[in-house]
């Protein structure tokens, strides 16, 4: 069987408002020696897709409240808060800590926020991959979410073009035959957390190539099939 | 950078009470042309180590409470029914769906229960692979869990030996130098769906080795470093 890869992609410059990912990866997958390939999943942290479109915004540090103001304006309900830590569902449909708005690796008084549409993100860097390097990749843009009953923080998916969110494998029956009693698997989470592995939250490697998924897995996905409607959730 | 791999491990036999991991899973690396190596870490999904430790119990198909009955005996604190969904703490402080039993790919009639402790069961592997190859391994062992907020199942690490389960980034500065927001990594959580990509819910592929993992991860851990008291839990 082919063993599946995770290959880092160091050596991003600094990406600002404007700056147009693609040809960035293009390149960083060739300075590492592992040029783009027909079939790759490229896995780009949200934290540079937010900056590449612009999504930064004031944050006054002499303002104790600002960071909670963002964190409001943001949601769409709040679930949960502890001191600090608000948990929150956004615009967007995630149930996470502090509606995602980030301040680590952005300049002081700033912070970063979700993208808008983090599927269009994902579209954006796969056709300009293929404009660029002629090759079809898959891409899942990432972010770091905590889980209510466990420890530790993981990467999930937050946008996917070109890859299947959730694999259903209902129907394909266990090794006895019988139906499988799980049967979605949230594969783009998990090639979030896998590529998370070689990134690393303070090596500043933003992006990574995921190389030997599932052929059959490369099919137009969402991001939206990733999110549990509020009225499935047991927990909101 | 050194890419991280992630290789199934087909064509275990039948795995019945009383067999010992370690040897097949020796044997299976050798078979699929890659031997384990120091640094290696063993993937381990947690139907095989239940089957082999004994942990099946019969579950009468006649009798439509059986499984009910057996999921709350399993169970020390219910959160939630809806149907037959039941989402529960386990005795072991896991919470998931059904308390962690499983039917599928065990004989009808039949349960798979979680390990009654499966660090336990991942040092034995790990000592049984340094007895018989004499090479230095982590294990993991895993288990598919849904999430509250987001479709679709994804592995985690319900045991560990060898490896740090939760990675501790604190203090290490983000790429601005400055203390990081989020900082504790579930890495064994993300060595477990990193894994289960390459396994598949119906390949009956039990495991797999996770190789090029950051040597710093490679020491004693615990299980317990990935779950949330119920002290700290916002939603139990």
């Amino acid at each position: 069987m082919i063993p599946l890869q995770l290959i880092p992609l160091p050596g991003l410059p600094e990406i600002t408002p404007g700056t147009t990912l693609a040809p960035l990866l293009i390149e960083a997958a060739r300075a590492a020696g592992t040029p783009l390939t027909g079939g790759d999943c490229l896995v780009v942290t949200q934290k540079v897709v937010s900056k590449a479109e612009g999504r930064l915004v004031r944050l006054d540090p002499a303002d104790p409240d600002a960071r909670r103001h963002l964190i409001e304006a943001e949601s769409v309900r709040v679930l949960r808060r502890r001191g600090d830590l608000v948990i929150s569902e956004t615009g967007h449909g995630w149930v996470c800590a502090n509606a995602g708005i980030d301040l680590s690796n952005v300049d002081e008084g700033w912070a970063a926020l979700l993208p808008v549409d983090a599927d269009r993100s994902a579209r954006r860097i796969r056709d300009g991959v293929r404009a660029g390097a002629g090759v079809e990749v898959a891409v899942v843009i990432s972010d770091t979410f905590g889980r209510p009953w466990r420890h530790g923080l993981v990467d999930v998916a937050i946008g996917v073009a070109g890859l299947a969110a959730v694999v259903d494998l209902r129907g394909t029956g266990d090794d006895r035959g019988r139906p499988l009693q799980v049967t979605e698997v949230a594969i783009a989470d998990e090639v979030a957390s896998a590529a998370e592995l070689v990134m690393g939250k303070a090596r500043g490697v933003p992006a990574a190539i995921a190389r030997g998924l599932d052929p059959d897995w490369l099919r137009e996905g969402s991001s939206a099939s990733l999110r549990r409607p509020s009225g499935e959730d047991l927990f909101r």
